[in-house]
Formats: C-alpha cells, sequence, structure tokens
C-alpha cells in the first residue's frame, strides 16, 4: 500500500483526526456540581469581573485557532473550507504533538477579507491565539495585519513566518559552515506569501543585499502588476534597481531561496553562483533543483521541502515553539525579534560537532525544538 | 471546601475543561506523512470533488458547535462571551461524557442577531451539528430559524428543546401515573424561549388545553408588549382567551410547568387546581415552589430543577443523545417528530414498576439515556 492508499484508509478510520476529551471524570453528581452547574458559575463570575481571569479558568490559554479559508491548499490551491479540513485537523495535531499546544480547525465558508476578518474577531474570545493557515496572497497580508491590530492575541500566518523562521535558522547554520555573513549576495525566487515573508526576516537579521524574482523576473521599479506588498519590498530589496531574469540575479549570488515551482532553477544558474554556493529549494513536492543536480553544479549546502533529502525546511520545528511561548507570556503579537530569536535558538541546537553539508537543520523529531523556540520567544516577550 | 469554593479550585487546576487529543501517533517521519503531507492531500482531493465525504474523513460526522454570545448564561444573565466560557466547555463536557460526541465552545463577541447569523454560517463547515447555547430571547427565536434554513446541518437551542424534550418525558410519565391524559387542563409559567418552547412541543404531542403566563399575567389578546413569538403562540393557546393572573389560570388546572422566577408560585395556587396535581418548578437555583411546600398543598407530582431533590429536569438526558442521533443520521434537522420521539424514548426508561411519584425522569447517570434518546431521533430521521 503506498502513502496515498494509506492516507485515505487511515483517514476513514480516524473519521477525523481529534477528539475532544473531558480533563475530569463526570461519575457522580458532585462531579457534575463540580463542573457544570451550579459550581460553574463562580469561574463565570471571576471572569466577568477581570477578562484576563479567562487565562486561569478556560481553555484560552493554552488554545490556538488554524483558521484557514481553503484558497490556497498545501499544492492543491483552492479547494474550499471543506476540504481543507484534513490540513487543518493534521496542523492541530501537530500543535498537540510538538508543542503541548491545544488547537481547533477553523474553516470558513468565505474568502472575502473584510468577512473572513469580521468573522475571526467575533469568533476570538474563546482563543489564545491564531494561526492563520493555506490562506492565498495577497489577502493573507491584510487579513493578519488588521487582525493583529483588532485582537490582543497573537495573529501569525504560519505560511510566511513559520517559513521564514525555519529558513533563517538553516541560512545562519550555512553561514556557520561556509563562513560567509549577512553581506551575503541572496536572491529569493517567488514573491508569494512565503517568499515575501523570508526576505522581511532576512532583512531583520542584517542581509543587506536581497533581491527578489518571481516567474517573470527581478522584482525592480520596471516590473509591472505587482501587488502592495510586493512593492513594499522594493523600498529594502534589489537598492542597484537591477533587471532582467533569475538567471540574472543568481550570477554571483551567495544564497538562492526558492518558493518557487518545479524546476524553476536549473543546474546552470546554481553553477553561476559563488564558490559555497547555499540553495534552498523548496517547491513541493519537485523541488525547484533536485540536491544532486544543484550539488553536482557547485552548490555547498542544498536544502529543500522534503523529508527523504537532507536538510528539510518543515514549520514543524518552529510554529508550536512559537504559539507555546507567546501562550505562557500571554503576549499580544508574534515580534520581529520574536521570530528572529526563534530562528537563533533552532540554529543553536545543531552543535559545532553535528554541523555539516548536510545537517544544518534540528530533525522535524528533536524534542528539544519546541521548548528552545519556546523559551527564545518568552524571553523576547 | 464548598461547592463554590471546589469549582473555583478545581477550575483553576483544569485551565479549561476541554484538551484536544490526536487520535493517533506521530512518532517518525512515515506517521508524518500518512496523517499530514503528503498523505492529507488524499482525503482533500476526495472532499474537494464530492464535499458529503467530510462526514467520513473529517471530525465534521461527530462534531457539534457549542455556540453562544454570552446574554442568558445560566442564573447570571448577560455577562458576555468571555466569562461564558466555563459553561460552554462545560457543555462540551457533558456531550463527550454522555454522548461520546466532540464539541467545541464557540463564544461569540457579538449579540448582534445578523452579525451571530453570518458569523456561524461562516465557521459551519468543520461542524455536523449546531448547539445554540444561553442565547437570550427573542433573538434566539430568529437565530434559530434562520440557521436551520441556511444550513444543512442541524441548528438546536438546547435551552428550548432540550428543556421541552425532558418536560415532555416527565410529563408523559406523570399522566401514566395519575391516569390523566391530553385533555388535561396546562398552565406554562414563562413565556421566554423555554416556556414557549415547552408549551409548543406540548402542543405538538396533543394537549389541546394550555395557557400561558409570565410575570404581569395570562398571554391573551388583551396582554400588550408581547414579542412575536408570543403573540404566535396565542394561535394555539389560551383558546377562550382568558384574562387574568396565574393564579387565576392555575384554578383547577391539572399540570403547572413554572420556568419564571424563584417564589412565583403559592402554596395557594398549587391547593385550588384540581386532584392529583402536577407541579413542575424549575427555577434555579430556587424554585417557583419547593416540593414540600407544594405536595402538602395538594400537588401529586412535583419536579424541580435541582438535583437533590427528586424528578430532576436535566437537559444532559436529552441533547447528548438528541446530536448523536441526528449526526448519526445525518439529519439536516431536528424535527418536531425528532423531539417527540426522543420525549417518549426517555419515559419509556421508567419502568411501570419504577415508576412513582418521585421517580418519573431517568437519573442524569442513566446509561441508557443517550442511545434511546439517538436510536429514537435515528429512527424518526
Amino acid at each position: 500500500m503506498d502513502i496515498v492508499e494509506e492516507a485515505l484508509a487511515q483517514h476513514a478510520a480516524w473519521k477525523g483526526k481529534l477528539a475532544f476529551d473531558p480533563k475530569m471524570a463526570i461519575d457522580d453528581r458532585h462531579d457534575l456540581a463540580v463542573a457544570y452547574t451550579p459550581g460553574v458559575a463562580e469561574p463565570c463570575k471571576v471572569i466577568a469581573e477581570n477578562p484576563e481571569a479567562a487565562y486561569e479558568y478556560t481553555i484560552k490559554g493554552n488554545t490556538v485557532a488554524v483558521v484557514s479559508d481553503g484558497s490556497a491548499v498545501l499544492g492543491l490551491g483552492n479547494i474550499g473550507p471543506a476540504a481543507a479540513m484534513p490540513v487543518m485537523e493534521g496542523k492541530a495535531v501537530l500543535f498537540k504533538r510538538f508543542g503541548d499546544v491545544d488547537a481547533f480547525p477553523i474553516c470558513l465558508d468565505t474568502q472575502d477579507t473584510e468577512e473572513i476578518i469580521e468573522t475571526v474577531i467575533r469568533i476570538a474570545p474563546a482563543f489564545g491565539g491564531i494561526n492563520l493557515e493555506d490562506i492565498a496572497a495577497p489577502r493573507c497580508f491584510e487579513i493578519e495585519a488588521r487582525l493583529n491590530d483588532a485582537l490582543d492575541i497573537p495573529v501569525f500566518h504560519d505560511d510566511q513566518h513559520g517559513t521564514a523562521i525555519v529558513v533563517l535558522s538553516g541560512i545562519i547554520n550555512a553561514l556557520r559552515l561556509t563562513g560567509k555573513d549577512t553581506t551575503a549576495r541572496v536572491v529569493v525566487n517567488g514573491a508569494g506569501s512565503a517568499g515575501i515573508a523570508i526576505a522581511k526576516l532576512l532583512l531583520s537579521y542584517g542581509f543587506e543585499n536581497v533581491t527578489m524574482c518571481d516567474i517573470r523576473g527581478i522584482l525592480s521599479s520596471a516590473y509591472e502588476g505587482m501587488n502592495d506588498a510586493q512593492r513594499a519590498m522594493l523600498a529594502a530589496t534589489n537598492l542597484d534597481d537591477v533587471q532582467g531574469t533569475l538567471a540574472d540575479a543568481m550570477a554571483g549570488a551567495d544564497i538562492v531561496i526558492g518558493v518557487s515551482a518545479p524546476g524553476a532553477i536549473t543546474g546552470e544558474m546554481v553553477a553561476s553562483m559563488a564558490d559555497d554556493a547555499i540553495v534552498f529549494a523548496m517547491a513541493n513536492p519537485t523541488p525547484e533543483i533536485f540536491p544532486d543536480e544543484a550539488k553536482a553544479a557547485g552548490a555547498r549546502v542544498v536544502g529543500t521541502g522534503r523529508s527523504d533529502f537532507p536538510n528539510q525546511v518543515n514549520n514543524v520545528v518552529a510554529f508550536p515553539g512559537i504559539f507555546k511561548g507567546a501562550l505562557q507570556a500571554r503576549a499580544e503579537r508574534i515580534t520581529e525579534p520574536m521570530k528572529l530569536a526563534a530562528a537563533r535558538a533552532l540554529a543553536a541546537l545543531v552543535s559545532d560537532e553535528e554541523l555539516r553539508e548536510d545537517f544544518i537543520m534540528p530533525d522535524p523529531f528533536d524534542p528539544r525544538a519546541a521548548d528552545a523556540v519556546a523559551a527564545a520567544v518568552r524571553a523576547e516577550a
């Protein structure tokens, strides 16, 4: 049985991947009186007087909503809210398994920016955080920004920032390995939500020379049809306003990060890069360039999104710990310093002795990851 | 430690009464590939082609949203969504404990009818049913009716219909005991959501002579300031258009059902009723009249909402089984025949040998209740 058949059979057997279990036994009238009426009235009264007490007496303090409109689900695209549920349930499973954070999947029957925003605001009281998931660009930018302004709980679009944090952690370790530093020339191929978030976080980290490309070439003043988020990136990227193709951008570059399309990067492009080139090819399931080909073309460090190659960029090492730390600190936002601290904490999990070309990222099952990230986020909060 | 102190201490220890637990272990890359990427794409694709498959592959088939706006919470009134959470979590606990139905509390940061309706419609894809809870009258009537029209999953306001079903089950057994029948004269005191739902279900069951009262007296053509729901009841209740007070209504009546206020019914009023009078005094925690006083005044059967007196009207014997049966049948609504069948099934759990003045309702912990109700609902679906 291949993985597809096995997954379908298992999903049918599970009938949903989450169960909602009481934390207490309800075996007699006394139990009922303590957990429900009349006893339950007391925590209600305490919260009515002091809303902050919800963190003490309800699920809020450890519960995250995984919210999607089903518009950009994995590689499947706009499949709608019902079909997105298996992914959102899976995400909730990972929150619990890796971060001990309770998460609940909310799939919205609307793809309208205003309706998504107002709906999330209205359901927010039960939750200590909102994980936006698989919402298409550019609406995801506005939704995240406006929800963060409207709510006093953190709102975090994992496809953007989780990916960016894990990529940065890998880049930090690739710098350790190659002796390069933040003067390295970086090309980000793909100017959607993940690419923009990666470029932003690299700039926050201190990279000075970042160029973004998408399928039509280098983002520059001459590039027509950019959305607001892409246009805003021009203020800090491609400072010499170079125009041309991805191949032009990659010539002489130190680092290329692909969040684009299968086969988008050729061996020739990699061969044109500087010595000790660093290549992250994260299109899934087929990367922009396969690791063997990139290595043969001269790349020293190669990462992908796949678990069957070394250096998998897997958000699961980041998001459970990020929310765990933010919830523990009751942070109102996941700030840029928190993201940088999380990336540094992940990078530091790979010791000098362990660090190799094919081991720059902690394993997705590294039991230290969530707590290391949570501690870093808490310390910045 | 009294129950109030114990409840507060326990709620602080629990930090929320529900945990969301994965149904599978995620111990290695293979597990991850089956429950999440890439395997999860397969059930997504199947649901995208056939939305009904969500019942097979996601939590939808066994998951109910417990939705409140916090406007009419227990005896606490309008305490808002955050303070309502302990009650909604408790309700979710009871769904699982008694019906093996997964339930998730959604407390809405709005008390606007239109906003509540559109929000519930937008979050509905994840859920197989909607349990409305502690939403004030009269908005609860419109919200329930319009959501049932808009959605293809059942929407059920438990404060109305759950209460009505359990009351009817008790009345059915009180008729068995007293030899009365549906020609009996019934007075319902309290014309809010529960009172109206009780009166409606009694009429559906076949009672011919039902009169409603509220704090200002008998609902009649002369009663000013009725809401739409109350006005609609006049077509089928108080057919002789009697005017007056609760005392006037109760003189000679066979059955009085109080969902009103502590002390609203006096011993004199009970004494004025017909022989073998049946009194349900369900104001909580202090009933309209205490059982001892009602008995002394001549009542034969007395029920309350309290667990420390016989014949407790407790919704927990109804709602878990009602949703369990509706989910199993994939019913689009909880219909009037389903409610009547549920009440009959509950009444039938008390055998002829067991039936006594102080035992007309199954115990809240009766392990047969949920399955008996579910089977009855399923049979009507």
